[in-house]
């Protein structure tokens, strides 16, 4: 064969933990899916069809409940940066790890009690389309971690505009003081170390993102992403950059002018495509 | 032709109506699905191609956004049915209305206000996949309605088993005694009137459905169904029938046995396929 | 407990069948998936947690793999019969049975021979989103057997319209003589019998369905299904009844007009939702 | 504030075009979902909220109907490289633009004809989940497209197994000299220029990884995907490299062995999750 491999990788995905965690008064349930590439010598794998340095994929699985029933007792990065580590150190062919941690988010059902409500120690409802991520790299050359955000679905009803834009000759949209901002925001930021207590520097960033994002009076979705960027770098110290994402998901005023009715933002239709993309990166001076 | 058409319906699905209700210290937000479908005599728009008895669908479409401005004010329920009459009393070719609405569900974001997290007036996040359904049958013979709960995603973490079950010889499940039960709950019923207090008659049927969920001894998932039901029934005396679907979502707990390590009941993988479907109606005697 | 159970209904549902039927010359690649359903005297186990008469779904779920080893060689109503017999005269505390296949379609890659290009005898490509499906019912009152065809998406580029429709004071819908008619079919037909050459018949009913939507001079969405259900009654001798829905998935024409262009049935926009629900059930006189 | 933009991007995705082309004996039926995203000096934009350099994403959409209009006739390719050309060119703030599209594909349905079966002119069904994709950069710096594969789900019945890897103490795989073969290809390989004949390398490409694919003999995925590589640098002088990802979608063999039934690679369980993820990039020596 006249080729070359220059690049290559593999590993299992999908791979859907459940942990059950029985605290003394409580059940705690965690539920992660995780992905794990290799990266290493695998040219003889690919040209030969000599398999002896691959690990089965297979046994990549095994070896991510195994590992969970140790260690995944905390944050996902806690968890993820064990499992990289095993997987660097214990395999002499891997060159590289990347470990993708996604979790669901559960929360415990309230049920009556006497008079109250409270939290049921065993009983809980998925807590929605918005995830905890970690994405690490463990490698000779880099050892990073970075967490994040994702299907944050969010919207504000006011305090939006888009106006005074950039006009052509394509251009029909009006101008907007006063719209829906509708959002499902990803973010994700790269920590200075990897030491780090990853479920506050998690918890600051998240409410600062969310507080901006609810008091900023926006000129445009970038404009808020950059607030929203701004207020995660002062909330934590433990990073200097976040990348987020804020697809523009429209609600779109309905004309109800041809049956002699005023809309005073009041009536829209929700619609998912075509959908504007609106991406940036805020970093530390 | 020498064939006779024997059953039609037509109609508009997915108008998807998103409603800002602005109160004096805060915007409601409100997404509903709505789905109109009519029967009526269209035997000559199917045999002819005689359309001067079909309203269009888009003008459907068009009369659910009219009618959300002036009557989607509370529940879904009230809203479905304003619809429902309007397009029974307004067409006389139209013999039968059916109105499906399927409510998205959001929370307001809390944020600091002095030294307290209060729910922001204006920005919500998605509340996550349970939705509110509610379905209106309106003709001369039937004029009904039924409410329900979809996407109810729920889990308990104890007090469930499943023991002691007909084993034929193709049987390989081994009881047991405490295993994770999940699903994703769908339940509906039918109100004996129309005139319900729709909001209250709701709210009481699925906190009964979630706390006998969570307070059951639950020895099958039929088990628990019925439990459910008859917890449904007592807690609203405007129904004498739910039906309820709650499939098992399965956890299966992952074999570490080859790997000389104990598995009690803490590491599962989470599967969507196969899983098992329960389903039952459970009604005042 | 005052309340009782009028209903119920267990199995297993998502059995995703995979068979390789090794012929002399190729391999038959089949995919097929099952959803078995048991009704029968199940009160106590709602009742009172009493599992002794319920067949685990697990249980279900071997079986449908170990009848696919004898059984799965023809058509998926030949086996779904077959799945349907075991199950009701296997158990007796079931009186009904409820089988679902859905068969996901692969077609052999061509691959070049000599100068020409033909099917590789080991080889697939999945054959997209058109699938067979069958739904049986099999207790002592009933035993009847349906055929179907689900996820046909077909679009035809002219000869469709729709005019000359009932209009009211909501309706903003022009007539159009020319229009691109797009749907995502699904048919469902019972036969009269469960003695039936169900390949041919499907055949010769699929083809008859295709036929008409192309050769139809399409005056609105209820005229094609009528004429599409008329002739799939014709093809056939087998059944007397087809239910059809056809959701009219819309190519909405762009305005360019602000732009001074002409659009001329040329540029459309693809939309999911809204849709137009047409449904209709054709029998024979 | 404190914190600088250091990355920005933004644009209009999900843009759905359809496209009639009404040739002389039959209607071509075109389907691109395009997306295009523009960077540029949008500092101000997001720190100030000044919008006049930022086009409208709903322009940006108006745009790409309109040169559709006029260039979309030939590959996804030839008519990118128009909306790429026209977004750097007319604006000034715009440095850099990506077009990413991606085609959705239909054949024509065959209709008899006198005594043979000949494609309707008018008449198609959407062709699967393959797509067809390109992704193309426009700026200053660098002006390249690429063009891929995507969704195409594949299998071999035989010809296939792993065997001898990597064995640590958690690997309980075993050895397997014949089994199903089963993905979702994904490939995207760079031209060398941006004057190609795409239609015909692509055709090129495509055949040559179908056929390598059926005719190897594989000793894993690994080896079997710089296999496929290599065969497409044979095929296309045009190309120096080809990225390719092929996940391992397992067909479980199903263990009979409780029923003493044997199973010689006959009945299998398709499964979502988990599964193999295998990439690689091949390249030209």
């Amino acid at each position: 064969m006249k080729s070359k491999l220059s690049f290559s990788r593999y590993g299992k995905s999908a791979v859907r933990v459940v942990k059950l965690i029985k605290h003394k008064t409580y059940h705690e349930f965690r539920e992660v899916n995780v992905e794990v590439l290799l990266t290493g010598d695998y040219t003889d794998a690919h040209k030969k069809g000599d398999n002896r340095k691959v690990l089965p994929t297979d046994t990549v699985k095994n070896t991510i409940f195994i590992l969970a029933k140790e260690h995944l007792t905390g944050t996902i990065e806690d968890f993820g940066l064990e499992v990289a580590k095993y997987f660097f150190k214990k395999n002499k062919q891997v060159e590289g790890v990347e470990v993708s941690l996604v979790e669901n988010l559960w929360k415990r059902i309230p049920v009556t009690k006497g008079k109250r409500k409270v939290a049921d120690p065993f009983t809980y409802q998925n807590a929605g389309d918005e995830k905890k991520t970690c994405y690490i790299q463990y490698s000779k050359k880099e050892k990073s971690i970075a967490s994040g955000i994702s299907g944050l679905h969010i919207l504000k009803t006011t305090k939006s505009g888009f106006s005074d834009f950039y006009v052509d000759d394509y251009t029909t949209l009006k101008n907007a003081d006063d719209r829906i901002f509708c959002t499902i925001m990803e973010a994700e930021w790269k920590y200075k170390s990897l030491k780090v207590d990853f479920a506050a520097e998690r918890e600051n960033i998240r409410q600062s993102l969310l507080e901006t994002f609810a008091a900023h009076d926006s000129l445009s979705v970038q404009h808020t992403l950059f607030a929203m960027g701004d207020a995660a770098l002062n909330a934590s110290k433990k990073i200097d950059d976040i990348d987020i994402s804020m697809p523009n998901k429209h609600n779109l005023l309905v004309n109800l002018s041809p049956f002699e009715l005023e809309n005073n933002n009041e009536i829209f239709v929700a619609t998912d495509d075509p959908y504007g993309v609106i991406e940036g990166t805020v970093s530390r001076k």
